[in-house]
Protein backbone atom coordinates (compact mmCIF):
# COMPACT_ATOMS: atom_id res chain seq x y z
CA UNK A 1 0.00 0.00 0.00
CA UNK A 2 2.69 2.35 0.38
CA UNK A 3 2.71 3.67 -3.51
CA UNK A 4 1.01 6.70 -4.80
CA UNK A 5 -2.56 6.74 -6.33
CA UNK A 6 -0.77 7.89 -9.10
CA UNK A 7 1.30 4.81 -9.31
CA UNK A 8 -1.23 2.02 -8.46
CA UNK A 9 -3.80 3.32 -11.34
CA UNK A 10 -0.59 3.32 -13.76
CA UNK A 11 0.34 -0.42 -12.99
CA UNK A 12 -3.17 -1.70 -12.42
CA UNK A 13 -3.77 -0.01 -16.24
CA UNK A 14 -0.53 -1.83 -17.31
CA UNK A 15 -2.05 -5.24 -15.31
CA UNK A 16 -5.67 -4.17 -17.59
CA UNK A 17 -3.68 -3.73 -20.56
CA UNK A 18 -1.65 -6.82 -20.96
CA UNK A 19 -4.79 -9.28 -19.94
CA UNK A 20 -6.97 -7.30 -22.31
CA UNK A 21 -3.94 -8.33 -25.15
CA UNK A 22 -4.32 -11.83 -24.38
CA UNK A 23 -7.87 -11.75 -24.35
CA UNK A 24 -8.23 -9.99 -28.03
CA UNK A 25 -7.77 -12.21 -30.86
CA UNK A 26 -4.07 -10.82 -32.81
CA UNK A 27 -4.91 -7.70 -35.01
CA UNK A 28 -3.56 -9.92 -38.15
CA UNK A 29 -6.71 -12.96 -37.17
CA UNK A 30 -8.84 -13.09 -40.12
CA UNK A 31 -10.47 -11.01 -40.95
CA UNK A 32 -7.93 -8.45 -39.91
CA UNK A 33 -9.69 -5.59 -40.15
CA UNK A 34 -12.53 -6.19 -37.51
CA UNK A 35 -9.88 -7.04 -35.25
CA UNK A 36 -7.58 -4.07 -35.86
CA UNK A 37 -10.97 -2.18 -35.15
CA UNK A 38 -11.27 -3.83 -31.87
CA UNK A 39 -8.16 -2.73 -30.68
CA UNK A 40 -8.04 0.74 -32.37
CA UNK A 41 -10.90 1.73 -29.42
CA UNK A 42 -9.73 -0.42 -27.42
CA UNK A 43 -6.48 0.52 -26.71
CA UNK A 44 -6.69 3.85 -27.55
CA UNK A 45 -5.92 5.74 -24.02
CA UNK A 46 -8.58 5.30 -22.18
CA UNK A 47 -8.03 5.74 -18.61
CA UNK A 48 -9.24 2.28 -17.37
CA UNK A 49 -11.19 4.01 -14.59
CA UNK A 50 -13.48 1.07 -14.38
CA UNK A 51 -11.41 -1.78 -14.57
CA UNK A 52 -9.18 0.29 -11.95
CA UNK A 53 -11.90 0.45 -9.20
CA UNK A 54 -13.41 -3.44 -9.70
CA UNK A 55 -9.54 -4.27 -8.82
CA UNK A 56 -9.90 -1.48 -5.80
CA UNK A 57 -13.27 -2.99 -5.08
CA UNK A 58 -12.13 -6.46 -4.96
CA UNK A 59 -9.40 -5.54 -2.32
CA UNK A 60 -11.35 -3.42 -0.77
CA UNK A 61 -13.80 -6.67 0.10
CA UNK A 62 -10.35 -8.87 0.85
CA UNK A 63 -9.75 -10.07 -2.56
CA UNK A 64 -6.93 -10.43 -4.69
CA UNK A 65 -6.12 -8.18 -8.16
CA UNK A 66 -5.60 -11.20 -9.89
CA UNK A 67 -9.22 -12.81 -9.54
CA UNK A 68 -10.52 -9.72 -10.38
CA UNK A 69 -8.83 -9.00 -13.59
CA UNK A 70 -11.49 -11.25 -15.76
CA UNK A 71 -14.26 -8.94 -15.19
CA UNK A 72 -12.22 -5.84 -14.86
CA UNK A 73 -11.63 -6.69 -18.57
CA UNK A 74 -15.12 -7.50 -19.69
CA UNK A 75 -16.38 -3.94 -17.67
CA UNK A 76 -13.58 -2.31 -19.70
CA UNK A 77 -15.21 -4.24 -23.63
CA UNK A 78 -18.46 -3.44 -22.47
CA UNK A 79 -17.31 0.21 -22.01
CA UNK A 80 -15.65 0.38 -25.22
CA UNK A 81 -18.53 -0.42 -27.31
CA UNK A 82 -20.79 1.54 -25.63
CA UNK A 83 -18.63 4.54 -26.48
CA UNK A 84 -18.19 3.34 -30.51
CA UNK A 85 -22.06 2.89 -30.66
CA UNK A 86 -22.57 6.44 -28.97
CA UNK A 87 -20.06 8.42 -31.33
CA UNK A 88 -22.13 6.78 -34.37
CA UNK A 89 -23.74 9.79 -37.13
CA UNK A 90 -27.09 7.80 -35.76
CA UNK A 91 -26.46 8.37 -32.50
CA UNK A 92 -24.01 11.65 -30.84
CA UNK A 93 -22.19 11.60 -34.04
CA UNK A 94 -18.66 12.25 -32.55
CA UNK A 95 -15.88 12.76 -34.33
CA UNK A 96 -12.94 12.43 -31.56
CA UNK A 97 -12.49 10.46 -28.69
CA UNK A 98 -9.46 10.60 -26.60
CA UNK A 99 -7.80 12.77 -28.78
CA UNK A 100 -7.98 10.29 -31.88
CA UNK A 101 -10.80 9.80 -34.39
CA UNK A 102 -13.41 8.14 -33.99
CA UNK A 103 -13.89 3.81 -35.13
CA UNK A 104 -16.60 5.29 -37.83
CA UNK A 105 -13.77 7.98 -39.09
CA UNK A 106 -10.81 5.06 -39.48
CA UNK A 107 -13.16 1.70 -40.62
CA UNK A 108 -16.28 2.85 -41.78
CA UNK A 109 -19.73 3.10 -40.20
CA UNK A 110 -20.58 -0.24 -40.91
CA UNK A 111 -17.07 -1.77 -39.56
CA UNK A 112 -17.85 0.30 -36.35
CA UNK A 113 -21.09 -1.08 -35.81
CA UNK A 114 -19.31 -4.65 -35.53
CA UNK A 115 -16.32 -3.60 -33.80
CA UNK A 116 -18.70 -2.47 -31.25
CA UNK A 117 -20.87 -5.91 -31.56
CA UNK A 118 -17.84 -8.21 -31.03
CA UNK A 119 -16.62 -6.16 -28.40
CA UNK A 120 -20.20 -6.46 -26.33
CA UNK A 121 -19.85 -10.35 -27.43
CA UNK A 122 -16.22 -10.59 -25.93
CA UNK A 123 -16.96 -8.70 -22.90
CA UNK A 124 -19.28 -12.11 -22.07
CA UNK A 125 -16.57 -14.62 -23.24
CA UNK A 126 -14.00 -13.20 -20.89
CA UNK A 127 -16.43 -13.27 -17.75
CA UNK A 128 -17.56 -16.98 -18.96
CA UNK A 129 -14.08 -17.69 -17.81
CA UNK A 130 -13.63 -15.52 -14.31
CA UNK A 131 -13.79 -18.05 -11.48
CA UNK A 132 -17.24 -18.57 -9.36
CA UNK A 133 -16.62 -17.93 -5.38
CA UNK A 134 -18.17 -19.50 -2.78
CA UNK A 135 -21.23 -17.18 -2.21
CA UNK A 136 -21.39 -16.29 -6.28
CA UNK A 137 -21.55 -18.82 -9.41
CA UNK A 138 -20.31 -17.73 -12.65
CA UNK A 139 -24.48 -16.90 -13.71
CA UNK A 140 -24.29 -15.06 -11.10
CA UNK A 141 -21.50 -12.73 -12.52
CA UNK A 142 -22.28 -13.12 -16.45
CA UNK A 143 -25.59 -12.28 -15.08
CA UNK A 144 -24.75 -9.32 -13.39
CA UNK A 145 -22.80 -7.84 -16.18
CA UNK A 146 -25.46 -8.70 -18.39
CA UNK A 147 -28.47 -6.72 -16.89
CA UNK A 148 -26.02 -3.61 -16.05
CA UNK A 149 -25.42 -3.54 -20.03
CA UNK A 150 -28.85 -4.40 -20.90
CA UNK A 151 -31.96 -2.33 -21.49
CA UNK A 152 -32.96 -1.66 -18.51
CA UNK A 153 -29.37 0.00 -17.60
CA UNK A 154 -27.22 0.56 -20.34
CA UNK A 155 -28.68 0.91 -23.64
CA UNK A 156 -31.80 2.16 -21.21
CA UNK A 157 -29.48 5.56 -20.56
CA UNK A 158 -28.21 5.57 -23.99
CA UNK A 159 -32.02 5.02 -25.24
CA UNK A 160 -33.72 7.76 -23.23
CA UNK A 161 -30.56 10.03 -23.89
CA UNK A 162 -31.33 9.66 -27.62
CA UNK A 163 -34.86 10.22 -27.03
CA UNK A 164 -34.55 13.49 -25.17
CA UNK A 165 -32.30 14.95 -27.25
CA UNK A 166 -33.35 18.75 -28.61
CA UNK A 167 -36.00 18.18 -25.75
CA UNK A 168 -36.36 20.27 -22.75
CA UNK A 169 -35.82 17.68 -20.03
CA UNK A 170 -36.11 17.89 -16.28
CA UNK A 171 -33.79 17.23 -13.38
CA UNK A 172 -35.82 14.20 -12.69
CA UNK A 173 -34.88 12.83 -16.36
CA UNK A 174 -31.63 13.81 -16.53
CA UNK A 175 -31.02 11.79 -13.47
CA UNK A 176 -32.95 8.74 -15.42
CA UNK A 177 -30.71 8.97 -17.56
CA UNK A 178 -27.28 9.56 -16.14
CA UNK A 179 -28.28 6.47 -13.34
CA UNK A 180 -28.50 4.20 -16.31
CA UNK A 181 -26.07 5.23 -18.71
CA UNK A 182 -23.12 6.09 -16.62
CA UNK A 183 -23.59 5.26 -12.80
CA UNK A 184 -25.08 1.49 -13.97
CA UNK A 185 -22.11 0.24 -15.48
CA UNK A 186 -19.56 2.07 -12.78
CA UNK A 187 -21.81 0.25 -9.87
CA UNK A 188 -21.46 -3.14 -12.31
CA UNK A 189 -17.28 -2.71 -12.22
CA UNK A 190 -17.22 -2.35 -8.65
CA UNK A 191 -20.07 -5.04 -7.37
CA UNK A 192 -18.02 -7.59 -9.51
CA UNK A 193 -15.12 -6.54 -8.03
CA UNK A 194 -16.38 -7.24 -4.52
CA UNK A 195 -18.11 -10.73 -5.99
CA UNK A 196 -14.69 -12.00 -7.15
CA UNK A 197 -13.36 -11.07 -3.67
CA UNK A 198 -16.63 -13.27 -1.98
CA UNK A 199 -18.00 -10.16 -0.32
CA UNK A 200 -20.19 -10.76 2.01
CA UNK A 201 -24.18 -8.98 1.68
CA UNK A 202 -22.64 -6.10 3.19
CA UNK A 203 -20.26 -5.56 1.95
CA UNK A 204 -21.54 -5.71 -1.63
CA UNK A 205 -24.33 -3.54 -0.30
CA UNK A 206 -21.71 -0.91 0.44
CA UNK A 207 -19.75 -1.05 -2.71
CA UNK A 208 -23.14 -0.69 -4.42
CA UNK A 209 -24.30 2.58 -2.30
CA UNK A 210 -20.09 3.72 -3.33
CA UNK A 211 -20.54 2.50 -6.83
CA UNK A 212 -23.88 4.57 -7.55
CA UNK A 213 -22.78 7.55 -5.74
CA UNK A 214 -19.21 7.75 -7.73
CA UNK A 215 -20.94 7.23 -10.98
CA UNK A 216 -23.33 10.29 -10.69
CA UNK A 217 -19.82 11.95 -9.29
CA UNK A 218 -18.73 10.91 -12.58
CA UNK A 219 -20.89 12.01 -15.03
CA UNK A 220 -22.05 15.51 -13.07
CA UNK A 221 -18.51 16.43 -13.11
CA UNK A 222 -18.21 15.16 -16.69
CA UNK A 223 -21.18 17.43 -17.66
CA UNK A 224 -19.13 20.34 -16.04
CA UNK A 225 -15.77 19.57 -18.01
CA UNK A 226 -17.86 19.27 -21.02
CA UNK A 227 -19.03 23.02 -20.61
CA UNK A 228 -15.39 24.37 -19.35
CA UNK A 229 -12.86 22.73 -21.01
CA UNK A 230 -11.35 22.57 -24.68
CA UNK A 231 -11.29 19.41 -27.20
CA UNK A 232 -7.88 19.40 -26.65
CA UNK A 233 -8.39 18.91 -23.02
CA UNK A 234 -10.62 16.75 -22.53
CA UNK A 235 -9.17 14.86 -25.68
CA UNK A 236 -12.98 14.62 -27.03
CA UNK A 237 -15.30 17.14 -28.93
CA UNK A 238 -15.96 19.88 -25.49
CA UNK A 239 -19.18 22.09 -25.73
CA UNK A 240 -20.56 19.26 -27.08
CA UNK A 241 -23.56 18.94 -25.00
CA UNK A 242 -24.59 22.36 -25.58
CA UNK A 243 -24.35 22.40 -29.34
CA UNK A 244 -26.87 19.53 -29.80
CA UNK A 245 -28.85 21.26 -27.06
CA UNK A 246 -28.41 18.26 -24.51
CA UNK A 247 -29.24 18.51 -21.06
CA UNK A 248 -26.52 18.68 -18.69
CA UNK A 249 -26.42 19.15 -15.09
CA UNK A 250 -24.86 23.13 -15.08
CA UNK A 251 -27.69 23.94 -17.97
CA UNK A 252 -30.37 22.36 -15.70
CA UNK A 253 -29.15 23.55 -12.41
CA UNK A 254 -26.85 25.95 -13.28
CA UNK A 255 -22.89 25.36 -12.47
CA UNK A 256 -22.59 25.91 -8.90
CA UNK A 257 -25.64 23.61 -8.10
CA UNK A 258 -24.11 21.70 -10.65
CA UNK A 259 -20.94 21.52 -8.71
CA UNK A 260 -22.74 21.01 -5.23
CA UNK A 261 -24.22 18.03 -6.79
CA UNK A 262 -21.06 16.26 -7.83
CA UNK A 263 -19.71 17.15 -4.19
CA UNK A 264 -22.89 15.60 -2.43
CA UNK A 265 -22.75 12.51 -4.27
CA UNK A 266 -18.79 11.99 -3.50
CA UNK A 267 -19.73 12.52 -0.14
CA UNK A 268 -22.34 9.72 0.04
CA UNK A 269 -19.96 7.78 -1.57
CA UNK A 270 -17.46 8.35 1.32
CA UNK A 271 -19.79 7.54 4.12
CA UNK A 272 -20.32 4.07 1.94
CA UNK A 273 -16.71 3.54 1.74
CA UNK A 274 -16.01 4.20 4.90
CA UNK A 275 -18.33 1.08 6.38
CA UNK A 276 -15.73 -1.02 4.30
CA UNK A 277 -12.71 -0.32 7.05
CA UNK A 278 -8.82 0.57 5.93
CA UNK A 279 -8.80 -2.10 3.32
CA UNK A 280 -10.98 0.83 0.83
CA UNK A 281 -8.04 3.14 1.05
CA UNK A 282 -7.72 2.67 -2.92
CA UNK A 283 -11.62 3.44 -2.83
CA UNK A 284 -11.50 6.77 -0.78
CA UNK A 285 -8.36 7.71 -2.84
CA UNK A 286 -9.99 6.87 -6.11
CA UNK A 287 -13.44 8.63 -5.21
CA UNK A 288 -11.34 12.02 -4.31
CA UNK A 289 -9.85 11.89 -7.49
CA UNK A 290 -12.55 11.42 -9.51
CA UNK A 291 -13.81 14.62 -7.47
CA UNK A 292 -10.86 16.99 -8.80
CA UNK A 293 -10.73 15.22 -12.47
CA UNK A 294 -9.46 17.75 -15.03
CA UNK A 295 -10.14 15.63 -18.06
CA UNK B 1 -43.20 -38.13 -31.80
CA UNK B 2 -47.18 -38.77 -33.42
CA UNK B 3 -47.37 -35.53 -34.61
CA UNK B 4 -46.51 -34.26 -38.25
CA UNK B 5 -43.21 -32.30 -38.33
CA UNK B 6 -45.24 -29.10 -39.21
CA UNK B 7 -47.13 -29.70 -36.23
CA UNK B 8 -43.34 -30.14 -34.21
CA UNK B 9 -42.46 -26.37 -35.71
CA UNK B 10 -45.58 -25.16 -34.75
CA UNK B 11 -45.46 -26.50 -31.20
CA UNK B 12 -42.19 -25.76 -30.31
CA UNK B 13 -42.13 -21.99 -31.98
CA UNK B 14 -45.09 -21.14 -29.87
CA UNK B 15 -42.77 -22.62 -26.27
CA UNK B 16 -40.06 -20.41 -27.35
CA UNK B 17 -42.26 -17.52 -27.87
CA UNK B 18 -43.78 -17.89 -24.49
CA UNK B 19 -40.24 -18.11 -22.91
CA UNK B 20 -39.04 -15.11 -24.77
CA UNK B 21 -42.11 -12.66 -24.07
CA UNK B 22 -41.51 -13.81 -20.23
CA UNK B 23 -37.48 -13.05 -20.73
CA UNK B 24 -37.55 -9.90 -22.34
CA UNK B 25 -39.27 -6.52 -20.37
CA UNK B 26 -42.50 -5.51 -21.23
CA UNK B 27 -43.07 -3.36 -24.31
CA UNK B 28 -44.17 -0.61 -21.68
CA UNK B 29 -40.84 -0.65 -19.34
CA UNK B 30 -39.28 2.69 -19.29
CA UNK B 31 -37.77 3.59 -21.89
CA UNK B 32 -40.63 2.24 -23.61
CA UNK B 33 -39.12 2.84 -27.33
CA UNK B 34 -36.44 0.42 -26.87
CA UNK B 35 -38.53 -2.61 -25.23
CA UNK B 36 -41.00 -2.11 -28.33
CA UNK B 37 -38.20 -1.85 -30.77
CA UNK B 38 -37.04 -5.06 -29.56
CA UNK B 39 -39.92 -7.02 -29.35
CA UNK B 40 -40.99 -5.65 -32.70
CA UNK B 41 -37.81 -7.76 -34.42
CA UNK B 42 -38.19 -10.57 -32.66
CA UNK B 43 -41.87 -10.57 -32.56
CA UNK B 44 -41.87 -10.19 -36.23
CA UNK B 45 -42.87 -13.79 -37.31
CA UNK B 46 -39.16 -14.96 -37.52
CA UNK B 47 -39.14 -19.27 -38.41
CA UNK B 48 -37.69 -19.97 -35.00
CA UNK B 49 -35.38 -22.37 -37.10
CA UNK B 50 -32.43 -22.15 -34.79
CA UNK B 51 -34.61 -22.74 -31.49
CA UNK B 52 -35.87 -25.61 -33.56
CA UNK B 53 -33.21 -26.90 -34.15
CA UNK B 54 -31.59 -26.58 -30.38
CA UNK B 55 -34.35 -28.55 -29.43
CA UNK B 56 -34.24 -31.29 -31.85
CA UNK B 57 -30.49 -31.49 -30.78
CA UNK B 58 -31.31 -32.10 -26.94
CA UNK B 59 -34.18 -34.60 -27.74
CA UNK B 60 -31.70 -36.51 -30.04
CA UNK B 61 -29.23 -36.43 -27.63
CA UNK B 62 -31.96 -37.97 -25.02
CA UNK B 63 -32.39 -34.54 -23.30
CA UNK B 64 -35.99 -32.95 -22.07
CA UNK B 65 -37.17 -30.14 -24.46
CA UNK B 66 -37.56 -27.91 -21.21
CA UNK B 67 -33.74 -27.77 -20.47
CA UNK B 68 -33.08 -26.77 -23.89
CA UNK B 69 -35.52 -23.70 -23.96
CA UNK B 70 -33.56 -20.88 -22.27
CA UNK B 71 -30.52 -21.25 -24.76
CA UNK B 72 -33.32 -21.81 -27.81
CA UNK B 73 -33.97 -18.34 -26.50
CA UNK B 74 -30.68 -17.13 -26.44
CA UNK B 75 -29.90 -18.37 -30.12
CA UNK B 76 -32.86 -16.10 -31.46
CA UNK B 77 -31.72 -13.40 -29.92
CA UNK B 78 -28.48 -13.43 -31.34
CA UNK B 79 -30.11 -14.26 -34.77
CA UNK B 80 -32.80 -11.80 -34.23
CA UNK B 81 -29.71 -8.80 -33.35
CA UNK B 82 -27.33 -9.84 -36.05
CA UNK B 83 -30.41 -9.03 -38.58
CA UNK B 84 -31.28 -5.58 -37.28
CA UNK B 85 -28.08 -4.49 -37.16
CA UNK B 86 -27.34 -6.33 -40.81
CA UNK B 87 -30.09 -4.32 -42.09
CA UNK B 88 -28.86 -0.44 -41.15
CA UNK B 89 -27.90 1.54 -44.14
CA UNK B 90 -24.55 1.15 -43.19
CA UNK B 91 -24.60 -2.60 -43.90
CA UNK B 92 -26.72 -4.35 -46.31
CA UNK B 93 -29.26 -1.24 -45.84
CA UNK B 94 -32.57 -3.33 -46.37
CA UNK B 95 -36.15 -2.20 -45.72
CA UNK B 96 -37.65 -5.42 -45.40
CA UNK B 97 -37.72 -8.07 -43.27
CA UNK B 98 -39.65 -11.00 -42.89
CA UNK B 99 -42.49 -9.27 -44.73
CA UNK B 100 -42.34 -5.61 -42.84
CA UNK B 101 -39.95 -2.47 -42.07
CA UNK B 102 -37.15 -3.02 -40.85
CA UNK B 103 -36.22 -1.18 -37.08
CA UNK B 104 -34.63 1.65 -38.66
CA UNK B 105 -37.19 2.28 -40.84
CA UNK B 106 -39.74 1.93 -38.51
CA UNK B 107 -37.41 3.29 -35.14
CA UNK B 108 -34.44 5.26 -36.59
CA UNK B 109 -31.01 4.04 -37.29
CA UNK B 110 -30.33 5.41 -33.58
CA UNK B 111 -32.25 2.99 -31.97
CA UNK B 112 -32.25 0.02 -34.24
CA UNK B 113 -28.71 -0.19 -33.13
CA UNK B 114 -29.64 0.03 -29.40
CA UNK B 115 -32.42 -2.89 -29.99
CA UNK B 116 -29.69 -4.59 -31.95
CA UNK B 117 -27.29 -4.21 -28.72
CA UNK B 118 -29.79 -4.77 -26.08
CA UNK B 119 -30.95 -8.17 -28.09
CA UNK B 120 -27.38 -9.34 -27.86
CA UNK B 121 -26.95 -8.52 -24.17
CA UNK B 122 -30.28 -9.96 -22.96
CA UNK B 123 -29.07 -13.66 -25.05
CA UNK B 124 -26.16 -13.74 -22.39
CA UNK B 125 -28.60 -12.99 -19.40
CA UNK B 126 -30.53 -15.90 -20.62
CA UNK B 127 -27.71 -18.00 -21.07
CA UNK B 128 -26.61 -17.58 -17.49
CA UNK B 129 -29.97 -18.46 -16.58
CA UNK B 130 -29.24 -22.37 -18.11
CA UNK B 131 -28.79 -25.13 -16.26
CA UNK B 132 -25.28 -26.41 -16.34
CA UNK B 133 -25.08 -30.54 -16.23
CA UNK B 134 -22.50 -33.09 -15.26
CA UNK B 135 -20.31 -31.99 -18.18
CA UNK B 136 -21.39 -28.51 -19.00
CA UNK B 137 -20.72 -25.67 -16.78
CA UNK B 138 -22.52 -22.15 -17.00
CA UNK B 139 -18.99 -21.46 -17.90
CA UNK B 140 -19.06 -23.40 -21.47
CA UNK B 141 -22.93 -22.56 -21.99
CA UNK B 142 -22.02 -18.87 -22.41
CA UNK B 143 -18.49 -19.66 -23.97
CA UNK B 144 -20.44 -21.18 -26.68
CA UNK B 145 -22.20 -18.83 -27.25
CA UNK B 146 -20.23 -16.15 -27.04
CA UNK B 147 -17.67 -17.73 -29.44
CA UNK B 148 -20.25 -18.40 -31.84
CA UNK B 149 -21.38 -14.74 -32.09
CA UNK B 150 -18.19 -13.08 -31.95
CA UNK B 151 -14.87 -11.59 -34.14
CA UNK B 152 -13.85 -15.08 -35.18
CA UNK B 153 -17.01 -16.46 -36.39
CA UNK B 154 -20.99 -14.31 -36.55
CA UNK B 155 -18.99 -11.12 -36.72
CA UNK B 156 -16.15 -12.25 -38.71
CA UNK B 157 -18.85 -13.31 -41.22
CA UNK B 158 -20.17 -9.93 -41.22
CA UNK B 159 -17.27 -8.10 -41.17
CA UNK B 160 -16.26 -10.36 -44.22
CA UNK B 161 -19.33 -9.97 -46.33
CA UNK B 162 -19.16 -6.15 -45.76
CA UNK B 163 -14.95 -5.76 -46.81
CA UNK B 164 -16.38 -8.13 -50.08
CA UNK B 165 -19.54 -6.29 -51.50
CA UNK B 166 -18.76 -5.28 -54.96
CA UNK B 167 -15.60 -7.23 -54.94
CA UNK B 168 -15.00 -10.40 -57.11
CA UNK B 169 -14.61 -13.09 -54.52
CA UNK B 170 -13.33 -16.26 -54.50
CA UNK B 171 -15.86 -19.75 -54.14
CA UNK B 172 -13.26 -19.97 -51.06
CA UNK B 173 -14.01 -16.98 -49.66
CA UNK B 174 -17.81 -16.93 -50.11
CA UNK B 175 -17.22 -20.49 -48.06
CA UNK B 176 -14.79 -18.52 -45.29
CA UNK B 177 -18.22 -15.93 -45.33
CA UNK B 178 -21.20 -18.35 -44.92
CA UNK B 179 -19.54 -20.91 -42.74
CA UNK B 180 -19.20 -17.66 -40.46
CA UNK B 181 -22.18 -15.64 -40.64
CA UNK B 182 -24.51 -18.48 -41.06
CA UNK B 183 -23.10 -21.73 -40.44
CA UNK B 184 -21.36 -21.25 -37.08
CA UNK B 185 -24.36 -19.85 -35.14
CA UNK B 186 -27.11 -22.80 -36.49
CA UNK B 187 -24.06 -25.16 -35.42
CA UNK B 188 -23.75 -23.56 -31.94
CA UNK B 189 -27.81 -23.62 -31.98
CA UNK B 190 -27.84 -27.37 -32.17
CA UNK B 191 -24.39 -27.90 -30.05
CA UNK B 192 -26.39 -25.82 -26.98
CA UNK B 193 -28.81 -27.94 -27.70
CA UNK B 194 -26.62 -31.10 -27.57
CA UNK B 195 -24.94 -29.61 -24.49
CA UNK B 196 -28.21 -29.10 -22.22
CA UNK B 197 -28.99 -32.81 -22.89
CA UNK B 198 -25.57 -33.84 -21.21
CA UNK B 199 -24.30 -35.13 -24.27
CA UNK B 200 -21.57 -36.73 -25.02
CA UNK B 201 -18.09 -36.50 -27.02
CA UNK B 202 -18.86 -38.42 -29.63
CA UNK B 203 -22.74 -36.92 -29.49
CA UNK B 204 -21.22 -33.60 -29.57
CA UNK B 205 -19.47 -34.05 -32.88
CA UNK B 206 -21.87 -35.27 -34.36
CA UNK B 207 -24.24 -32.71 -33.81
CA UNK B 208 -21.40 -30.50 -34.61
CA UNK B 209 -20.71 -32.42 -38.37
CA UNK B 210 -24.64 -31.98 -38.94
CA UNK B 211 -24.74 -28.47 -38.01
CA UNK B 212 -22.08 -27.58 -40.18
CA UNK B 213 -23.82 -28.88 -43.29
CA UNK B 214 -26.99 -27.67 -42.19
CA UNK B 215 -25.80 -24.36 -41.95
CA UNK B 216 -23.98 -24.28 -45.51
CA UNK B 217 -26.98 -25.86 -47.10
CA UNK B 218 -29.61 -23.61 -45.46
CA UNK B 219 -27.14 -20.78 -46.88
CA UNK B 220 -26.74 -22.12 -50.37
CA UNK B 221 -30.61 -22.51 -50.52
CA UNK B 222 -30.78 -18.57 -49.23
CA UNK B 223 -28.53 -17.61 -52.00
CA UNK B 224 -30.84 -19.38 -54.32
CA UNK B 225 -34.10 -18.20 -53.31
CA UNK B 226 -33.07 -14.53 -53.26
CA UNK B 227 -32.73 -14.69 -56.97
CA UNK B 228 -35.31 -17.31 -57.87
CA UNK B 229 -38.20 -15.77 -55.77
CA UNK B 230 -40.45 -12.61 -55.35
CA UNK B 231 -39.85 -9.95 -52.50
CA UNK B 232 -43.22 -10.90 -51.48
CA UNK B 233 -42.69 -14.94 -51.64
CA UNK B 234 -39.59 -13.94 -49.21
CA UNK B 235 -40.63 -11.47 -47.31
CA UNK B 236 -37.25 -10.00 -47.45
CA UNK B 237 -35.57 -7.82 -50.50
CA UNK B 238 -35.58 -10.52 -53.66
CA UNK B 239 -32.86 -9.86 -55.97
CA UNK B 240 -30.80 -8.16 -52.72
CA UNK B 241 -27.63 -9.98 -53.86
CA UNK B 242 -27.68 -9.38 -57.54
CA UNK B 243 -28.20 -5.99 -57.29
CA UNK B 244 -25.56 -5.04 -54.87
CA UNK B 245 -23.56 -7.19 -56.69
CA UNK B 246 -22.63 -9.70 -53.86
CA UNK B 247 -21.00 -12.84 -54.49
CA UNK B 248 -23.68 -15.87 -54.15
CA UNK B 249 -23.51 -19.39 -54.64
CA UNK B 250 -25.57 -19.26 -58.21
CA UNK B 251 -23.42 -16.04 -58.67
CA UNK B 252 -20.06 -17.83 -58.32
CA UNK B 253 -20.84 -21.99 -59.67
CA UNK B 254 -24.21 -21.63 -61.79
CA UNK B 255 -27.98 -22.43 -60.49
CA UNK B 256 -27.62 -26.46 -60.99
CA UNK B 257 -23.98 -26.49 -59.23
CA UNK B 258 -24.88 -24.12 -56.45
CA UNK B 259 -28.37 -26.55 -55.87
CA UNK B 260 -25.80 -29.54 -56.03
CA UNK B 261 -23.99 -28.05 -53.37
CA UNK B 262 -27.05 -27.98 -51.50
CA UNK B 263 -27.59 -31.47 -51.87
CA UNK B 264 -24.06 -32.27 -51.09
CA UNK B 265 -24.53 -30.57 -47.68
CA UNK B 266 -27.68 -32.05 -46.49
CA UNK B 267 -26.30 -35.21 -47.64
CA UNK B 268 -22.93 -35.30 -44.99
CA UNK B 269 -25.45 -33.88 -43.08
CA UNK B 270 -27.93 -36.43 -42.92
CA UNK B 271 -24.43 -39.12 -42.61
CA UNK B 272 -23.65 -37.45 -39.24
CA UNK B 273 -27.80 -37.56 -37.72
CA UNK B 274 -27.88 -41.10 -38.23
CA UNK B 275 -25.39 -41.69 -35.82
CA UNK B 276 -27.09 -39.69 -32.91
CA UNK B 277 -29.96 -42.89 -33.27
CA UNK B 278 -33.16 -43.41 -33.49
CA UNK B 279 -33.97 -40.03 -30.81
CA UNK B 280 -32.37 -37.82 -34.07
CA UNK B 281 -36.04 -38.39 -36.07
CA UNK B 282 -36.68 -34.93 -35.95
CA UNK B 283 -33.22 -33.66 -36.88
CA UNK B 284 -33.50 -35.63 -39.83
CA UNK B 285 -37.02 -34.27 -40.94
CA UNK B 286 -35.58 -31.05 -40.40
CA UNK B 287 -32.69 -31.55 -42.53
CA UNK B 288 -35.11 -32.45 -45.55
CA UNK B 289 -37.50 -29.87 -44.88
CA UNK B 290 -34.59 -27.07 -44.92
CA UNK B 291 -33.45 -28.41 -48.53
CA UNK B 292 -36.95 -28.09 -49.81
CA UNK B 293 -38.23 -24.76 -48.15
CA UNK B 294 -39.40 -22.38 -50.47
CA UNK B 295 -38.89 -18.89 -48.06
Amino acid sequence: MSVSLKEYIKRNSERVDRALDRYLPRASTKPAVIHRAMRYSLFAGGKRLRPILTIASAEACGGKIQGAIPLACSVECIHTYSLIHDDLPCMDNDDFRRGKPTSHKVFGEGMAVLAGDALLTIAFEIAACACPTARYSQSDLVGELARAAGSLLLVAGQAADLEGEGKKISHQQLRFIHERKTSALLTCSMRLGAMSANATAAQLRFVEQAGYNLGMAFQVIDDILDATKTTKELGKTAGKDEKVQKATYPSILGMKKARAEANRFTLAAHRAIRNLGPRALRLKQLADYLLIRQC
